[in-house]
């Protein structure tokens, strides 16, 4: 099956060459022409600008957008709406907001134009694990592009099956979902990553316990110095906690147990907050999701006005004088 | 009456001031003879040790414990039961845990010695304004003290009356209350300042909010370059969040509105710690008070162990490499 | 000075009251006829549609939206759009969302029209004691509408002035501020509601965490059997959480001390959300206003599905059966 | 090895099959006759008292004991430390506070006899799967046991080995460690269980909102009716979140998607509190940990006092009348 692809960054590059990899073809454009050579190389067809790959591409066209939410996304969509035809298909592969996906399929419908929304989780492993993948749209689009989402997912692997599962299905099985219609692919995948920041967060407020439970906030015959590495490593080993974000923190430890390579400055994208926007929608408590981002912004910030708020009520009712931060 | 006070900082010299000026008699101590001194000048007997202190005193002897929680005034009321005789009275007036008061109410109990916790609030005020007291112990003992609390108290003042209140006993609307047997009085004050902490939160974010409405986090033209202190003062008139701390945040502001003068390095004692742990034991959600605490523990911490594990699973899963803070 | 009000509920009707006993003159409506039949015997001059209203008031027309924020806000503001003429001013005192003011204010602006929002806070208590107001809008507009805001607000009163206060504009010691351009003062009041969540949920946890120290969640000599509305009325007397919302506890606890009148299921209106997506849109931490939020939602639900899941997989590791919630 | 069990419940019965399995001999006892009896005719000594349990060991006997914690443990502890010699072990493998280790073992010292704590994770799996355990006690009797340990821990199994771990230690990867003086064990454990609830909870929030999305919570057009059982399979494929407790998302989902069989009032053992109790000892914010436990608070929860005044207050200034919860 032919694909265009725009957008070659760490993510839309290995999406084509997956998709190379099992017998697909590509027509790719990035404005980093280097990206664009480098797919070349590697069999894909690469062109210089959007129309050109608009005409380097048999009807119905499919054009796979990879490129950061918001203007990226929403201008290069603009301009592909102009230029594709009815019965074409849009797919939106980045991070984007579900609710604006909504809006553009129905604005695109109006055009005859198809729109699918994918939400990818992978990151730099998928080239080689496969992407799992959360898919929006009509069900004959979704079925009609098929091939592709088979070839770019993980597929069974040696992954245990679940027992008592009974589907007609098998697609989850093999890495990926029709969700539901436009907006279902990036709402799942919102709703991913705020779980995602939530269960970071609940082993970085573990592990930093035990850090400290080694230090100075505590008297010295109350620690224990304690072996953080060998800790990440034995839970992987049946315990109750084990997942592949133990994995990826008992590798980062096994090569930089103190961590000093890492900034602690821990960015946020747009999915953790909508996640908590969508549960203010619903009126649900989301305590963890929320706290999660919180301490991401707490990560980022040198001191807080408020906290100055605080002790100067302190000042004010008790007199007491706050010795500044260590 | 007479009451022998140990401990004369700003809490306990300035209620031994109150008491004398309400025509009471006191036999004072401290390590620090200056504050002694001072006292003595204002009228009350100053003594240099403990058995001097108890010889001062009439029996049924009172004595008033002010000094901070833990081992200096658990080693003073030790070495107190030791000194005093039976139907003697030890008061504590300090940030007791209320099971202290329980274990040592019960401990004195054997030598006949009363025992009285009061939770007092009103910090640098009190002297002007009156200590709210609450008070656990024995019905009798806190009776027989009531002349002290009395005069210790705000009294009625000009502070409207409670719409509705019907009551046998007035001490609450003069500013005490008898909150039960030993224990209760140093619970209801650990209450009190668990709340405290949670209200100073909700306003330290809610003016952060506002302050970081003009700053850089935000595009130019949706900030707002708001007047804080302006906005402290004109909701101390008629709105909802009118309150004390209010009034002290006013203060605070119309004297150094960015609040450079404080560290925001904020300080916990052990009162907001107990609550959570009060709370736990049954089993009940205080997730306002926790973080309340919380943020207190972020504001004196430069950077989190937690945090950089965040970084290091970024890096792993997705390749992101994180900034410094700012 | 003449004032157009549309909307004669409590807050709307009681506006009117207030403006006219200082000696304003008011052109009221209301879909409910008997609102404005009860403002005309008051001395309003009540009319029966939005023309009329128009018709009533000199120009340049003031006219003050008192109406449940969203639809019925935005649908009075676009009628009333097509029948004022350019130098009239629209007012809203509703609850709005400061982003629909600015969007309304630069639509109005071109025709001419002038747009102020009141952030107003008092509630049922505003005749009595005045309304707390926050408003934006462009400085000539709200100087001119001084009279009214002058006679709504409370004053000075006998409320003690902050020290220290040094200011050329009183407005915020009589209880209105000026707090910036179009959307400044619903911000305000925004936060300021958020700020009232956080602390309504600070008294909330600690008065629950008393009553449950009476309960059976805790072995029988653990127990203290509390007089909460002794408490809250003794705290109201020189502590440090002193408040009016600390009042209206007081007050509801003479009446009703286990609160049986109360449903428990509390709502939450726009702000306290807005406040929260606010503080995401600057990456600030508001722990305290969030989770007093989410307590509103869970005091409204029977069930989560959340929590079953989490019985689920309870099951799943170790075979643990839930018994049902008492 | 020989190895005397005290306790032969879930986690003790099948201790004693594992080790049994591989070439150990146990003697084993509970105060269940029959659970002695199944061990016995699987190849266990069964024994009817403790003094006999310790008859029946040769020296230095070893005894794991595998009751509830609190009183059932720390009872039999106290009678096996009158029963036992000098250089004996007693082995703790239940779910014990770490400090009640440390005390412990400094008591046991004093006799010689030698005290090891033991975490295990690993359920009602255990038995197929292995233990995950963390062990605290002196290097000396750690080593002595450890055949005993290598038989019960999972082994390295099929588990990809971390990429770039060096050590000399191959027990982490073997899936159990010696994380240091008694107490660490458990500590680590408690740890491992405080991350548990954080983790579910991210789950339990995040498949929360997904089921919601179907609901009535929201207007219709805004509804997702997802498939909950097919969002945890894919997950499992590749994405971020994958995890064991996922894994058993996915179990309950494909036999029970409504999660009707499951009441959803979920308990809490000691662990989950001594984590949060830590944090404060160490002064480290842990808001996703506590609200995790907060979670499970409230789903046992039928109503809260503090919601009703939550109510009362919201009557009080704004008249608002709540109705009761759906």
């Amino acid at each position: 099956m032919q694909l265009g692809i725009i957008g070659l960054g760490r993510m839309g590059g290995n999406i084509a060459r997956r998709l190379m990899l099992n017998g697909h073809t590509t027509v790719v454009f990035d404005r980093n022409t280097d990206f664009v050579s480098a797919l070349e190389q590697e069999g894909a067809t690469g062109v210089t600008d959007l129309p050109a790959l608009v005409a380097g591409l048999a009807k119905p066209r499919a054009v796979w957008v990879m490129l950061p939410s918001g203007a990226p996304t929403e201008d290069t969509i603009e301009t592909l709406s102009q230029l594709l035809d009815a019965d074409d298909i849009i797919i939106d592969g980045g991070n984007t907001f579900y609710k604006d996906d909504i809006r553009r399929s129905q604005a695109l419908a109006e055009k005859g134009i198809q729109y699918v929304d994918v939400g990818t989780s992978g990151g730099v492993w998928g080239l080689e694990r496969g992407y799992c993948m959360m898919i929006g749209g009509d069900t004959g689009v979704v079925t009609h592009l098929d091939p592709l989402f088979a070839a770019l997912a993980p597929g069974m692997g040696d992954i245990a099956r679940t027992k008592d599962r009974v589907s007609d299905d098998d697609r989850a099985e093999r890495g990926y979902i029709h969700a539901g219609p436009a907006g279902a692919g990036h709402f799942v995948k919102m709703v991913h990553n705020g779980i995602e920041y939530g269960l970071m967060q609940a082993y970085a407020e573990g592990f930093n316990l035990m850090k400290m439970k080694g230090g100075e906030n505590l008297p010295e015959d109350q620690r224990f110095d304690l072996n953080l590495g060998d800790i990440a490593e034995v839970w992987r080993r049946g315990s109750v906690v084990s997942s592949w974000l133990l994995d990826l923190t008992a590798d980062a430890l096994a090569t930089d147990a103190p961590l000093d390579g890492y900034s602690g400055a821990v960015a946020d994208s747009g999915e953790g907050r909508w996640t908590i926007e969508a549960a203010m929608e619903q009126s649900t408590p989301v305590p963890v999701l929320s706290n999660a981002l919180f301490a991401r912004y707490s990560s980022r910030q040198q001191s807080l006005y408020g906290d100055k708020l605080l002790s100067a009520m302190r000042f004010g009712f008790g007199g007491h004088v706050e010795t500044p931060k260590k």
